[in-house]
């Protein structure tokens, strides 16, 4: 392969999703361009450690590519979109966040207007640089088939849906709102549990009759806990998405308190007790924006 | 066992769980009385079929009652209680219904007034009139040793929480808060699924990462659509126990509203399609109470 028959694909970010995406593209022969400007410093220990090339700029990222992907936590996405519109950047801009098919719509139409395509995109499996199969990149609109090529090897597997765009994102909707909505409400029945000193008795009881569940609750509560900042705004969205289909967004809401009441455990270095969570779940206090 | 040691026992009402009740008190040696006055036709079948004594009605069951059980529809527990202590009850009153620990309690002080005992209990499990092991009575309170032996033999068996009244309550409310909860949400995430064109997606996407959840989607909708109506008023009772300890309820409330919009169901003879409930579940109108 010449340097010339390779695509240049812009990553904005390699984060933890991000890395594993660009640990994809360049298994896929891709050329990776990133921009460091303003990032942390565990972001580019990332890029470095796949091998992204630093472009230092948004400005030179949206310049140089021919394809950009936005691998961002949700709240960020629109913002992102009109940065990358705002630059004039005229290539196949692809949205593959955990945003509401309606969010999805709009980035379109926001990087749609300054002369860019769209393709709307949704993430589903664990952030893996490594195993092939376990994730899947969903992609959908009339451009999808374009970017499929871009994962033919590496950890993610591109799947083109017969959609436009929107079904991506409600496919990553549909299974993040059962996935980690119910999570949410696993951990808020273990805190009502040990609010009301049954949680021995709920722990026997689930031996018996739901035996996956003693295990499956505290993993919602330790595997969650870090990374619940980051859940707020996916909440939101699909609140925001089942509003949008008549359906009631009330346990996205309740999911996102409390998601946004374990938010202060970021950058801590080891997971609270199922205990010590219940304590922070029950604070009554107003809960915090990432 | 003579006559005289038969423990006489008020079973207010042989509706489907009240009728395993029953039959796991007459096993265990009881008189047990039920009144049929107002009672449907099918309420009266059930009760023929599994032995129990008409005495007509609620004065002449709380007259003759060493032990009054009420097991009914939580939206109706506090209203029983009050009859009953009306009429001068002064055995050992039992709530096991589906309600929450500040209502169970509220329950024990309207029948404590007049001179009546209580014991708080809770029922985990299918309305079973055959086998021993799947069902639980949870039972708590200073009076609770005393009820434990009528479910000495039959489908039922009694659990003695060491906790004060509420604490029965407490642990049906978890149990039910995730069991029903996720349920309704899993229904939910499938009608979200139906309306964005994606749910052939979604299927497919379980498949490979949650083989179990295709099959228990649908349970979740075919196995409720014709009870949710009696679900309603329990997802209020479980949003209430979790407010009270500074939880969020609108997990529950959600519940409430997926159990509402079926409750139409009530009587059908079929289960609806997934399909079918789907469209009923993004109605837009104002959903009734049962």
């Amino acid at each position: 392969m010449t340097a010339d028959s390779r695509t240049t694909v812009g990553l904005l970010h390699p984060g933890d999703m991000g890395s594993a995406v660009g640990a994809t593209l360049l298994a896929g022969g891709a050329r990776v361009l990133w921009a460091s400007e303003g990032r942390s410093a565990a972001t580019r220990a990332r890029a470095r450690e796949v091998g992204l090339e630093d472009a230092d700029t948004l400005e030179a990222v949206a310049r140089a590519s021919r394809v950009i992907l936005s691998v961002v936590p949700p709240h960020g996405a629109a913002e992102l979109a009109r940065a990358v519109a705002a630059l004039g950047f005229r290539g196949l801009y692809v949205d593959a966040n955990a945003v509401a098919p309606s969010t999805a719509r709009e980035i379109g139409r926001v990087v749609a207007a300054t002369g860019a395509r769209f393709v709307d995109g949704g993430i589903i499996g664990p952030a893996t640089r490594t195993k092939r199969g376990v994730t899947r990149v969903y992609l959908s609109g009339p451009n999808a088939m374009e970017v499929a090529p871009l994962f033919g090897a590496g950890p993610l597997e591109a799947v083109v849906l017969d959609a436009p765009p929107g079904a991506a994102s409600a496919l990553k909707m549909a299974y993040a709102g059962w996935n980690k909505g119910s999570q949410a409400l696993l951990a808020a029945i273990r805190a009502f549990a040990i609010a009301e000193s049954v949680d021995a008795a709920l722990l026997a009881e689930w031996k018996v009759s739901r035996p996956d569940l003693p295990a499956s609750s505290e993993r919602a509560i330790h595997d969650n806990a870090k990374k619940a900042w980051r859940f707020v705004g996916e909440m939101e969205e699909i609140a925001r998405a089942l509003t949008a289909v008549g359906l009631p967004p009330a346990f996205h809401e309740a999911a996102r308190e409390i998601f946004a009441r374990l938010s202060d455990y970021k950058d801590t270095t080891t997971s609270p007790t199922v205990e010590e969570a219940a304590r922070r779940l029950r604070s009554r206090g107003p809960s915090r924006a990432p």
